[in-house]
């Protein structure tokens, strides 16, 4: 098996060397956390590592441990910030996994008892909210 | 935010007591790969931490980092085993989040272009079918 090699103009790369905006949550010296554009529920955060991974099947031990503690303190935040009741974490690898960008992200989405995902339809959410979801993620994550 | 207590006696802790059988695709010092008995797709395969944690919300770093190398292993395996042109990785935590069984896992789901997840239906698949693909994917982990 040979993984495609990481291509450095994916967006993830561009908002991690600043040349595009993101809604930030929290960063570290291995990851980054950011609203999703395209959320499939509110409060649906990305965690993204700062060295370059196409995905699962390349990512470094170093990596993918720091991706994994952030979105531990993501899912913690989002069960206050949200008042989830669960959170379903996923991530895909290669186009026919649901890849869609190639550098490496974990989904976390708080989810409510009852209420399904949206589907994944490509409408970008409102800006403003997408502010103000990750100013309450970071008010919780500022206390813990 | 507080994550119900660990319960010791769900079916990931009675397999890993060995009081319940399962088509075992690998096992290290912390962690334990199975066939998924209700697959999503051919070669679905579960990885769980020895240690007890009932999901993300309360699991240790060291079980999580295990599970994650485990993942990977298992990740690349199947590529090869299944000639899989991807990898959807999920884990879901509490009801909401969609988790049944109350012991972490990480499903591992090998895919191939165009060809959508099965539903969970509750069926049970064929353990002949499921101890083949066990040994399948086996034979890759050993010369890997």
């Amino acid at each position: 098996m040979t993984t495609p090699a990481y291509a450095s103009e994916n967006i993830f790369a561009k908002i991690l060397r600043g040349e595009i905006p993101s809604h930030k949550v929290y960063e570290d010296d291995m990851t980054v956390a950011i609203m999703d554009i395209m959320p499939r529920a509110d409060g649906h955060t990305l965690v993204i590592p700062k060295n370059a991974s196409r995905n699962m099947l390349d990512v470094a031990t170093e990596d993918i441990n720091a991706v994994m503690a952030t979105t531990q303190k993501i899912a913690q935040a989002q069960m206050i910030a949200f008042e989830a009741d669960g959170i379903t974490i996923q991530q895909f690898n290669e186009s026919a996994g649901g890849q869609v960008i190639f550098h490496l992200h974990m989904h976390i989405i708080p989810r409510k008892e009852g209420v399904s995902l949206r589907p994944h339809t490509g409408d970008m959410a409102d800006g403003d909210l997408l502010a103000q979801q990750a100013e309450k993620l970071r008010a919780v994550l500022d206390k813990m």
